[in-house]
């Protein structure tokens, strides 16, 4: 059983995983604090980048030599791999720790056994603590290594009536200020930002993450000032981009997704790939994509739209949770929200579990997940 | 200064007067608490239906005795009139009261003056206490004395993106059993319960409040249970109405509103009455039809739909309040929760405040009223 002392640093590592957001992929987020002996706290530390040191041994170099006789507290069990890294097993042991508390398994084959080679060491090794809060943290992470593929989030901005425009094309601006910089948030979690060539035509829109400066190199990148700018990815299958789009300023990497069979392009400040188109309907591949995404290390996806395109990966079940932002407004009239998923009767609407309601400002932010499916009923017979 | 007792009874007296909702009309529902001398409570009452006696007479009636060198707390200020009951001023005074607290002002010119004449006998007369909270529970009575129109509150039922029912029109059930159990308390605290004819053709809504009765009278009815019927409302201008659709069936008061150059129609289960044409649009005109309604005694209107007559409701500004019902869900096609009501570009969004958000079972309830209109900037010169 693990101690109140344990499950305060507990929720202490959660919260120093969650500062690793957006900066750890192809890595999860974590967090860890070391308590001495008399378990009191003696270290913290999270992993802060990939490539960069572990959790465990960010809070061990803290804690010093009042770990040995004492506990590591850790949001993800620790790993067993020597990558670029030693294995941090191997550091707790050799640190003098004497007993772990994990809250998640580690699910990566390569990592995974830690546990096992502490236990096998005669270390004592408990895991299941704050379990679920541990995993919230690291959803993407996780999810992308149960189905191969990132983490997708759909973002929306409505009315309350699901319109996303007015009749005439005018959005700005459906909702606040409050709701905008927290998409801004939502970007700087996210490895990636993806948007449809509707979207690239109607606005323009710049995609990277306010106050924040990027590389400029392929794949999500780190400014000097250690704010990250996420991928921005275009989904242009006939490679009709602007050769002064704004997402080509070469303030964040974009990449720009085009058809297997789409007129050539070169174009300064984004790098171009080719995707097979659709089997069915418009556009891309959406798993092709995905795929190509995973490949490049992207854990997290902030699917922006518009509703074209987030039709076609509802309709590719590739959505994993849905942020609305409502605006206490009405239009009657303009764009929807979203468009064909493929759904034309009750019984096949994409239903959802609320995760989460907040007030941002006037407005409302809606997080909901797929609902768990529902057993389907025996015929009668 | 009131004090902390009459702040709590005050609290009593408008849970009291709420218990009045749907039964009230065309009075205001008012609630009231006597204290004794000694600052205890001594007699409730509220207003509890349209012709019995008033709240202070109820509660007076408990209190006896106890009245006398005591306090009458009351939702509503006390009336003057000498109607179907006499003027609660003069029994207030009768029966010993020598302080009188009370909430709202009457803007009922009939009925007003009880204050002054109170303070003009010798009474301590206070207003103002928890004044937010008591016009709260009496919007419908008080919007529609200040309009001289019912109150009007449009109920919508829709998924995350705003649909109101599937591609090929499936609809049920949206929402969840809690969610249409709410609707049910709304329709049993409403006067009047209005639909167009596309809904009518559509669902043939039957529109009664469950397990009431009604007695089939014109005007609201109160069914010998105590449960009362709303008077329910077809928009029918060219009076198709099949003379077997369920509104016809008896179970409570219904009215058919068509055009004054429709065919003759007489339908068992109805009165018919004939209005003028919206002066633009299709349909009847609205404040024709709230005038119409006004005259019959009703206060407060529950707008179900569809989202035709929404919105020409919202472009006709005879919403007063709006209440969503969101379903977890989402379709991506289907028939849009609001139709037209006259927004073209994003400027003339009807603008809302959230007034309250709450989950009922899996679904989310969104209480929205229409914002204060934005002043106007100084045009650059
Ligand atoms: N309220 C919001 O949250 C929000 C967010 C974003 C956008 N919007 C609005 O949405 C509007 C644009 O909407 P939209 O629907 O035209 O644009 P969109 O969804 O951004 O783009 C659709 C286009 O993406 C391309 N595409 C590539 N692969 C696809 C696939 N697998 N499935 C579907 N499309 C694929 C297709 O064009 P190609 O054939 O050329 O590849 C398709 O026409 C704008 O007015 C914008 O303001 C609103
Ligand atoms: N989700 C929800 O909360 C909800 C609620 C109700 C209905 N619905 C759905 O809505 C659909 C029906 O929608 P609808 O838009 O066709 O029906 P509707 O709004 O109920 O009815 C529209 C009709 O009402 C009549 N009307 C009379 N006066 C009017 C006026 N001033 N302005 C506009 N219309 C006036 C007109 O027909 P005449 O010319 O014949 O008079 C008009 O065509 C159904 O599928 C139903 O299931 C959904």
């Amino acid at each position: 059983m693990a101690t109140t002392a344990e499950a305060e640093a507990m929720r202490r590592a959660i919260a120093l995983a969650a500062r690793g957001l957006g900066h750890t992929s192809p890595n999860p987020v974590v967090g860890c604090v070391i308590l001495d002996a008399d378990g009191r706290t003696a270290g913290e530390g999270w992993h802060q980048r990939a490539g960069g040191p572990h959790a465990e041994v960010h809070a061990l170099r803290a804690a010093g030599e009042r770990a040995r006789g004492g506990t590591a507290v850790v949001t993800l069990e620790p790993c067993n791999h020597t990558g670029r890294t030693g294995p941090c097993a191997q550091a707790l042991q050799d640190a003098g720790i004497v007993r772990v508390v994990y809250a998640v398994a580690d699910p990566n084959a390569k990592a995974a056994g830690g546990a096992a080679a502490l236990a096998a060491a005669g270390t004592a090794v408990e895991s299941g603590l704050l379990a679920d809060q541990a995993a919230a943290v690291n959803e993407a992470w996780l999810t992308s290594m149960r189905f191969g593929r990132p983490f997708v989030l759909w973002k929306y901005a409505a009315t309350l009536d699901g319109r996303s425009a007015a009749a005439d094309g005018t959005s700005r601006w459906i909702t606040s200020a409050e709701s905008r910089a927290d998409v801004h948030r939502l970007r700087a979690e996210s490895d990636a930002v993806v948007v449809g060539s509707g979207t690239l035509r109607a606005d323009d829109p710049h995609l990277a993450v306010r106050g924040a400066s990027g590389s400029g190199a392929s794949g999500a990148s780190s400014g000097s000032n250690g704010v990250r700018q996420p991928l921005r990815v275009v989904l242009d299958s006939k490679a009709t981009i602007a050769p002064d789009a704004r997402v080509l300023d070469g303030t964040a990497p974009t990449l720009i997704a085009v058809a297997e069979d789409a007129p050539a392009v070169r174009l300064a400040g984004a790098e171009t790939v080719r995707l097979p188109r659709a089997t069915s309907g418009p556009g891309l591949d959406i798993p092709a994509l995905l795929g190509e995404l995973h490949g490049r290390g992207i854990r997290s996806v902030l699917l922006e739209g518009g509703p074209t395109l987030a039709g076609a990966f509802l309709a590719a079940r590739a959505v994993d949770k849905v942020v609305g932002y409502l605006a206490p407004a009405l239009l009657g009239a303009g764009a929807p929200a979203l468009a064909d998923a493929g759904i034309t009767t009750i019984t096949q609407a994409l239903r959802l579990e609320l995760t989460d309601v907040t007030r941002l400002g006037p407005d409302l932010r809606i997080t909901a997940v797929p609902a768990p499916t529902a057993p389907v009923a025996p015929e009668e017979s």
